[in-house]
């Protein structure tokens, strides 16, 4: 089954998105893998897989490779004597930027190419933590108190200490700091804001129970991977998401009751369906006083949560026959007709 | 100055939106106008400035004209002795699908293209009406009460009649019906289930005052449209909107009081800034008891609005003079770097 991995982008994340696909490459040999990597220019080259490293990258050996465009149906190779043409679906693994803000979504929908990875309002509303709290309370899915600061606000903060900034557009952890009193605000605030002009501010609670679940939905069910329990650090820096990103060894499940897990796939399944639809997600829960509340979605997760699956493999292959249609519109020029006629001409 | 109306679409408004571009191209006689034609399996065309009627695309007679393809910067089109590159700012004219939904603003944004219209997160919001609601609560902006139905849920509303009904993601009333009692109710779902398949459901308020207000920001203030209290009828159908999609004829400003006009502008403010920085849009207004209610977020008005400017080429110009940066992301390989020479290689 062919299959293509895109990866890179212009984003904070395309280092790691680099190390999401080599990983992913290697749990998905049972395809007929391509890789086409998107630059921070935004050009797309068409990687030989056994370059597949992090270091033909940032020498920038990709651009001795055969660039490739965007076409209807696909991507085209031109050379001097016509054109090749690469059909085959994608997996969006570019994360961050470009791949979760719905830039690729919207270009594989405009250009009619298939692909796995969330649509372009899924992207929307999980890329910027705000709008996700907004469809967690549409949903009736809990999630922690929150308030949202400007650049241009006074920066002024009703939540308790201590309490945890992120910027609201970023994943992977990029600009994220715990404040624990006044006297760590103002730095926590300059970092976070040199990633976005919109923060997002929430309590921040010593040692919550954190759960992640990874799914998606394929012939009308959901398959979900195993209920992990993240490794624990007070939260993952950056340079600890992105060894995090080339995990690749599938964990141990979660010991957690059989209620939990029923809970944590019962908030999955109302986040997921249907927004999220064509993706394999992961969502990220706190458990506090039995109580499951949502903290994250991740559209396209590190490595794509490989690591929780029992057969990564047949979890893409599965998703890969399922993904939705674009109800296309035929356009039948009725109006313009009946108005000519009108005028008579 | 040069300018390029990208028209056309994979939408339901494709009609309306030919007949806006060619109302646009009347008002902006003084730009160097190119015409870009999207058709309905996103192949865009060069069309030549004379052809401009609708019956051109009717005919379908643009598949004669030059095929143009986006490219890093601009359109290309391609001939047998190399490529032309057609480089200047698009005026997103594209009504609904594709030019609303945040498919054209990703394209142009990543494609580099500085683009008059919506960004990717605006039309998302705006798109769909009961994201519009969430965006306008966030912001103390007072709307109608609503409830949502979905295709799959049992066909329960507990709106008292009468209530109008709305396929959540269209414009141009398609699909809009007035419900007065219960033998109404199915043949209006019907109807708006043709088109989405999540419904909006508001209170109909028989009579209620409406204000139109477009305006954009520029230069760091906003540039406001006259007040203009639309015609009445119950609402527009297809048909009448259609041909309001053409208007040229600059109207006079609603007898109001400047109190009025504050809030609506007030209003107004809130829900454009920053979110909708870059275009030009048109917010419809109610007024109930003294208090403004914002019923719609036009972010690609018909015919961009131009009979509420007194000058609407001059508003263009300076719309085009400020249009918003993105912020560009460099990438510089710190992380691989790092790890590469911690491996020795």
């Amino acid at each position: 089954m062919k299959l293509a991995i895109l990866f890179g982008g212009a984003s904070y994340e395309h280092e790691i998105s680099i190390v999401s696909a080599i990983t992913v490459k290697e749990k998905l040999s049972r395809f007929e893998l391509s890789f086409i990597f998107c630059d921070q220019d935004h050009k797309f080259y068409l990687i030989d897989g056994t370059k597949m490293k992090a270091v033909t990258f940032s020498r920038g050996e990709h651009r001795k490779m055969p660039q490739i465009f965007l076409t209807n149906g696909g991507f085209e190779q031109r050379g001097l004597f016509g054109s090749k043409k690469h059909e085959m679906p994608i997996l969006n693994l570019i994360h961050g930027g470009d791949g979760e803000d719905g830039s690729i979504a919207s270009l594989m929908d405009f250009f009619h190419i298939p692909f796995i990875g969330p649509r372009k309002e899924a992207s929307m509303l999980s890329f910027d933590k705000h709008y996700t709290k907004w469809l967690a309370a549409s949903l009736d899915v809990k999630t922690l108190s929150y308030e949202i600061l400007r650049k241009e606000e006074k920066r002024e903060i009703a939540t308790a200490y201590p309490f945890i900034v992120k910027p609201a557009r970023l994943g992977s952890s990029i600009g994220v700091s715990i404040v624990r009193d006044a006297s760590e605000l103002d730095y926590a605030l300059d970092v976070a804001f040199e990633f976005d002009n919109v923060l997002l501010i929430e309590p921040f609670i010593n040692g919550v129970k954190e759960y992640n679940l990874a799914g998606f939905s394929a012939r009308g069910e959901i398959t979900y991977s195993i209920v992990e329990e993240p490794q624990k650090a007070e939260f993952l820096d950056f340079e600890k998401k992105y060894l995090d990103f080339s995990r690749s060894g599938n964990v141990e499940a979660a010991a957690v009751s059989e209620a939990l897990v029923a809970q944590l796939r019962e908030s999955f399944a109302k986040i997921y369906l249907p927004l999220f639809e064509g993706a394999l997600i992961r969502c990220d829960f706190f458990e506090i006083d039995g109580e499951v509340y949502l903290n994250e979605v991740n559209p396209i997760p590190g490595s794509m949560a490989n690591y929780l699956f029992e057969d990564f493999s047949a979890a893409i292959h599965k998703l890969l026959a399922s993904l939705p249609q674009k109800k296309s519109i035929r356009v039948n020029y009725d109006y313009i007709h009946s108005i000519s006629q009108a005028k008579g001409k």
